[in-house]
């Protein structure tokens, strides 16, 4: 079992994957580091599509590819997708937003997408977060409603590639006591 | 040792602290747990403020009271405070970003907060996220450019509550296979 450091560092963007499938055990869990996540008033914006069907996982995984530069094209390769849609937060949450000029359920998105694929870490799956896709490809696949926006599209499967070195900004660059820099 | 799930299960929303200071080795080891959070196109969009200094400290958990509703004066209790702002991301995420019309720094922010306070869960810490405060007044306090969001505030110390079964909704309310719902 690994401590929570070691487990960040073991989670890293995975862009190859092996052809073995997802155990649905494990997918279960992935479902339930979501369903745990803490968000802004407790509102959960969120729903989690899990893409297992072939012919379905196929067209969502095309549908993040990019026709302006190559990539995400290792998508088609992962054994699972998960589709994170943002759901209206709670009207609480809509009024203070409002007043506050700030989009909640965005930071929400990316605390869920954080705990799964964290989860999968700590279960042996690679993950990687996918920000680029076609939006409305997605819903028309999936049947999200026009008005329901797409957070992020998650590759899941057992990684092919080895651990890599973080490449990050020196704790100097990114953070400071009592005094912004 | 606790495995993930317990970690999950473990970190809560703590509103209530002992007044023991929080250790500096951990202090630290939070910071990491920001550092090596994933971003969008790794653009690290933050830098993380630790409050410390006991006046500023007070100044800062003032500017998280709402006058509206009386909530977060918890805040004052918390033997430490973060808080995190958003930096601008790398260009390619801010062409990416206009082009999908979405704002991946807030995401980042979650991914990153999200680690930060299973971090603090490991290390038997509790936490709390802000989003409500006033951002101007933080502004001030840390010499944070007008320009640059805040994204969120994080509550830090020894919890004095007891942990909370969790209220979330179920399963089948927040998950689906191959289909919206």
């Amino acid at each position: 079992m690994m401590d929570f450091s070691e487990l960040m560092q073991a989670r890293q963007s995975v862009r190859s994957y092996t052809n073995e499938p997802v155990e649905e055990w494990k997918i279960e869990r992935l479902i339930e580091a979501v369903r745990l996540a803490p968000s802004a008033s407790n509102s959960q914006p969120w729903k989690l599509i899990i893409v297992n069907d072939p012919e379905k996982k196929d067209r969502v995984a095309r549908a993040t590819y990019s026709t302006l530069v190559s990539f995400n094209r290792f998508a088609s390769q992962a054994p699972l997708l998960a589709v994170l849609a943002i759901e209206r937060p709670k009207v609480i949450t809509q009024i203070g937003a409002t007043l506050k000029d700030r989009e909640f359920p965005l930071i929400d998105i990316g605390i869920a997408a954080s705990q799964f694929c964290l989860q999968a870490a700590a279960l042996n799956l690679g993950t990687c977060m996918l920000g680029w896709f076609d939006e409305k490809a997605i819903r028309d696949i999936l049947g999200i409603p026009q008005k329901v926006r797409i957070g992020l599209v998650l590759t899941v499967g057992y990684s092919d590639e080895p651990p890599r070195k973080k490449i990050r900004k020196k704790k100097e660059q990114m953070s400071a006591f009592n005094n912004y820099f």
